[in-house]
C-alpha cells in the first residue's frame, strides 16, 4: 500500500486527486490545500517555493511515500527545490504535460496556458524543449479561467468570450496540441474545446501525471488494491469553502476535511 | 504631522491611498499590502481576522497614529476586534460608505456590492441599518471584479457583460444608490455606472474614510501641511507585481517598495 501526500495552493489539485484515485484505488491519499494563502498563480517564484517547501515538509512529516505537487505553478517554480531537499520521490504535473503533448502532436506545434507565474516562468516551454528540440511552442497566461471556474461558469457565454481573447494566438499560430497547464482548467475542456475546433487535442497535465505515480507505486511494489484507500483532505483556511467548490471538481460530497496550521505563529 | 498605517490585502488599497494622501498631503503614510496572501474576499472571518491583527500590530509596532483598514472584508470582519485590542484609532471603509449612502440616498433603497466575504458578512447591511431602520438595502457578491480589473480590462465588453449580470438585482430593485464596497471597484466606475444608469449614484467607500481621517486629523491637531508626507509601500510578496498593477491604481509609479516578512517562520 502506498501512501500519497497531494499539495495544491487550494482546490483545483482535486483534479489530480480524482486521476489519482481512480489510478491507485487502494492508495491512501492525504490531500493538501493551502486555501488561506491560495492562489499561487500570481505571486512570485520565491513566495510560492517558500509556501511549496513548507507544505512538502510537513507531508513528509505525517509520513507519505511520495508527494504529488498537483499545483502547476507549484511544479513550474519549485520542483527542482524539492527533488533537493525531501528524501522522497517528488512528482510534478508539468513534465507528465509535457511529454504527453510532445506525443500528440503531429504538427509541432503546441500552445500552452496556465496561470500568470506558470507561462512567465517558461518551465513548459523548457520541458518540451527538452523532450523535443523540434517543436514550436506559444504560451500565454489565462488569468481569468480561474476565477471563471470558481464562479461555476463553465460553459457560460462569458467564459466563452474570454477564451476566445485567450486563445486567439493560439488558434492564430496553428497548434495541434493545447496544454491545460493549471489543475482548474480541464473544468473548462468544453468551452475550451468549442473554441479551438474538435481537432485540437487537449492534454490533461492532470491525468498524465496519475500514470506516472501509479508506474511508480508498481515498481516499487507498492500498488495494493484490495481495500480502497482512506481519503484525508487538509486545508489552511475554514473547511466551508473548500467543501462547496470541491462539489464542483468531483461532483461529490467530501468527507474528513480538517483545518490545519504549518506555519509556526501565523 | 500625523502618521498613519494604511493596510489591505494587496494592491486594492491603493484607492484609499489616495484619497487619504489627496485630502493630508503632509502625513507620513505608511502603505502596508500583504500580496503573499491575497485576496482576503474569498477566505473565512477567522483567517481574514487572523492575517488583519498581525497587520495591525506589525503597523503600531511601527509607530503610526491611527490604523486605517482599506480592506473591506477585513473592515466587514475584523474592525471589532482590532478596535479592541489596538491602542491608536482604527478607521475602516464600511462604515463610512455606510453612512454616504444612507445620505445620498432618496428614495431608501441602497444597493451594496463586494466580494464575497463582505457580502456574506453583512457588515454593510448592519451598518446601513444601524444609521436608517428606513432603508432596503440589497446586496450581492461580484467575484469576477477583482480579476477583471488586474487584467487592466476596465471597460472592456466582457466586463460590462459581467457586470449586467452582477448588477440585474440592483437594476431591477430600483436602487438609486450603489455602494462600490471592495477597494477595486471604483476603477470599474465607468462600466457600473453606464450598466446603472446615470441616475444612480455609486458610493465610493475609499473618498468617505479620507474624509473622516482628516477630520481626526484636524481635531487632534496633527495636520500640517507645511511640508509634503513621506510615503513608503510594504509588501509581503515580491514587489515586481505590485510595482505593475499599482500603475493602474495611481496613474504613476510607485517608489519605496520592500519586501517584508511580518509572520516569524513563515
Amino acid at each position: 500500500m502506498i501512501r500519497l501526500g497531494i499539495f495544491d495552493s487550494g482546490i483545483g489539485g482535486l483534479t489530480v486527486f480524482r486521476e489519482v484515485r481512480a489510478a491507485l484505488p487502494g492508495a491512501d491519499i492525504l490531500y493538501f490545500g493551502d486555501t488561506a494563502r491560495v492562489p499561487y498563480g500570481t505571486k512570485s517564484a520565491e513566495t510560492v517555493t517558500r509556501y511549496s517547501l513548507q507544505i512538502a515538509w510537513y507531508l513528509v512529516g505525517r509520513g507519505v511515500d511520495a508527494v504529488v505537487v498537483a499545483c502547476n505553478t507549484s511544479s513550474a517554480y519549485a520542483i527542482d527545490v524539492l527533488r533537493e531537499v525531501l528524501d522522497v520521490p517528488v512528482f510534478g504535473v508539468v513534465e507528465p504535460g509535457a511529454r504527453a503533448a510532445v506525443e500528440a502532436s503531429e504538427t509541432g506545434k503546441i500552445g500552452v496556458i496556465g496561470t500568470r507565474g506558470t507561462i512567465s516562468s517558461g518551465a513548459y516551454q523548457k520541458a518540451i524543449a527538452r523532450i523535443s528540440g523540434d517543436v514550436k511552442v506559444i504560451a500565454s497566461a489565462c488569468p481569468l479561467f480561474v476565477p471563471l471556474v470558481e464562479e461555476g461558469w463553465l460553459t457560460d457565454s462569458v467564459t466563452r468570450d474570454v477564451a476566445s481573447r485567450y486563445l486567439a494566438p493560439h488558434l492564430k499560430g496553428g497548434v495541434d496540441t493545447l496544454v491545460l497547464g493549471c489543475t482548474h482548467y480541464p473544468l473548462l475542456k468544453e468551452t475550451i474545446g468549442e473554441v479551438m475546433g474538435g481537432d485540437v487535442r487537449l492534454i490533461d497535465s492532470a491525468r498524465e501525471t496519475a500514470r506516472e505515480v501509479k508506474a511508480f507505486a508498481e515498481e516499487k511494489g507498492l500498488r495494493d488494491e484490495k481495500i480502497p484507500g482512506k481519503e484525508r483532505f487538509e486545508v489552511t483556511d475554514s473547511p466551508a469553502r473548500f467543501f462547496d467548490v470541491g462539489r464542483i471538481f468531483l461532483q461529490h460530497e467530501l468527507e474528513d476535511i480538517r483545518q490545519v496550521n504549518i506555519v509556526e505563529g501565523e
